[in-house]
């Protein structure tokens, strides 16, 4: 039992759980002989949904790397598979300590995209399921199957898809189909097989731009209709939403709504972005992720899904209390429905995924970041004050 | 003698201190009988310039204001007039608790901005004045008169930026001649009088975006032409030069260098903005700031500029380290320039403003952006392990 919580920063109340469940909420709704933990009037949250990262690339905990990489995307994509091979770069290890930072955070959920190709195989993709086997009383892991470096342009990319599908990857990846293959039509018709071969939902990177972006998302639309995927194709990034052409991007956006698409976004400093209330008003369900975190690419990133709040609403111009709440649907249940997560939720008899941190309001609470006070996984405390869960050696 | 230190995180030495000076850098550099600190392989950076904030009107440390503002600058602006007297709003008390966060930070100099209008009168000058006199060992503090509400549409205005010169405000400020006070040619002869009459410099917010923003800025050029002000203007915000015209862009870029004119970007999330590296190689010069910190305007900020790095990279697209390298000038020397700061930066002679940061290379050290290990203010340790230099009431 955790007393003196403020579910969604509202009124304080008590939180029973017994097992991995949520029995109860309202004051002194435990019962007799329950451990107590006192909430000291700390916000109440489901577990953070973290719906668009990659675990198995990350370079934090390891020798700086000096980044100078070129400014294009083929640039990036091809220093990075390089990069991987000299540093040493093991997903087993890399992931596990991503993971750990993720927790501390309050994060109960990930969706990682993870490489496949034909230089390192599926190296990528066990390193992961390694992590998510040895630590999965802390945290469940989602994987997508995702050709990072092509795949009409690196034949044998489709076969290692197929068997990471097999071995168990739970999502079927894509990655600008028509800027990177220069095979929109190749490319999506290979994705949707393999997704309805698997029975296997779909989540493909589209930076493409404007009406390029338009373009290849109105055949990702299609192909999605066709096999009859409502509900099971997400779109990330889908810059092309950012495009400045309101009544083209609004019927894109019924479009979307009417299949179910779902449009992941990290709320990006610059590049064009899907407007954030306007996709939302149009029924969309919209998720959030920390994509790369101090990667071959750039430094930056923590993996803090609730200071990404912060830059979803700095980026969408959002400042008021009321907008900013409607950004923590992004980063907990739309996420939570993106990733298709059972009995989630601050709800009697949903699974006692959540997190505590101080603060007087929502907004405040992302303002000041502070390390959460408690995240419990499944009913157990996997984190306290922010103290890492578990050692990476 | 502060002992084993990595100048911009350079080769390891020593660095000397005597008095509120720098006398030697280099290994035993020392006298005999100095007080010896272990850097302990830190970073070493001149102090942090922030030379944009509102220092007068930071809520921090007060009860959560809930943001309920319209989306219109207008409706920024009326609101936190009125909520000023609504909350209460103490300048001295909050600009106070505002520099405790950025001495803490490594921040050695402020250029703040503070409202002058009908309303509040000088009230934001007379208390951040009692904070820059208070506090003068910690910081070094320079206000702009700033007319936050308009000077042609509000009558009064112009006479109290006159007073606010004459009782010490360094630099005039202004306001969106064209959008705000539908009065450029007005606004701009009155500020540019103001500063000729005192002696003083300029500061202009210019919001205005795209070809209005251009108009008004090629009136600001003639100006400073006109009166001989080369070098003695910033244009902050500079949103219109972000405008998506290579030649019109460039021609303006060429105008404000002949001319000395300094930007001043945040790197702001969304909106247009100088072009960071385009602007940098026009040979102006760029400072940076934090711009209001969780104000009544938005919940976000945190006054820290190496945090402020982070944002300026993520906005311009910039990974490599050798770029990140150029955008410490703009936290350090180049803001320096633009504040006229005499004997800045890491020489033997030059005042000893300085901090420490544990970092393997600058932009882990911003990745990471841990607590500073040591901030110094003419030659007096005033913040270790990022402690509060000092209690605000």
């Amino acid at each position: 039992m955790i007393k003196n919580v403020r579910p969604w920063a509202e009124a304080q109340t008590d939180i029973t759980i017994s097992g991995d469940r949520i029995s109860a909420i309202g004051a002194a709704a435990g019962g007799a002989g329950a451990e107590v933990i006192d909430g000291a009037g700390a916000i109440l949250l489901p577990g953070l949904i973290e719906a668009h990262t990659h675990l198995d690339k990350t370079l934090f905990g390891m020798k700086w790397n000096v980044n100078d990489v070129g400014y294009t995307l083929i640039d990036k994509i091809t220093n990075e598979r390089e990069m991987k091979t000299k540093l040493g770069l093991d997903p087993a290890r890399q992931s596990a300590r991503q993971v750990a930072i993720s927790v501390a955070r309050g994060t109960t959920h990930i969706r990682s995209h993870v490489d496949i190709d034909t230089v390192h195989g599926l190296k990528g993709v066990e390193g992961v399921m390694a992590t998510r086997e040895k630590y999965k009383e802390f945290i469940d892991i989602e994987i997508v199957a995702f050709p990072q470096s092509g795949m009409m342009i690196r034949p044998g990319t489709a076969k290692l898809m197929d068997e990471a599908l097999a071995m168990g990857a739970e999502v079927v990846g894509g990655l600008d189909p028509s800027s990177m293959d220069k095979d929109p039509k190749g490319q999506l018709d290979a994705i949707f097989a393999l997704a309805v071969k698997h029975g296997k939902p779909l989540d493909i990177h589209l930076h493409e731009p404007g009406e390029l972006g338009l373009f290849t998302m109105g055949m990702i639309v299609e192909r999605t209709k066709a096999h009859g995927l409502t509900g099971k194709v997400t779109i990330s990034h889908a810059f092309c939403l950012g495009h400045n052409d309101y009544l083209v991007v609004g019927r894109m956006l019924e479009d979307l709504a009417r299949n179910d698409i779902a449009v992941m976004t990290t709320g990006p400093s610059g590049w064009p972005c899907p407007p954030l209330i306007r996709t939302l008003d149009a029924g969309i369900t919209v998720c959030s992720g920390s994509d790369g975190i101090r990667d071959c690419w750039h430094p930056w990133g923590t993996g803090d899904m609730l200071e990404r709040v912060m830059y979803l609403g700095e980026r969408n111009y959002l400042s008021r209390d009321r907008d900013i709440r409607r950004i923590f649907d992004v980063v907990t249940t739309l996420g939570a429905k993106v990733m298709d997560i059972k009995d989630y939720g601050l709800k009697p008899g949903n699974i006692a995924d959540l997190m505590l941190v101080d603060g007087e309001a929502l907004a405040e609470a992302v303002a000041s970041c502070r390390p959460r006070r408690l995240v419990m996984k499944r009913g157990r405390v996997v984190s306290r004050d922010g103290a890492a869960p578990f050692e990476v050696a």
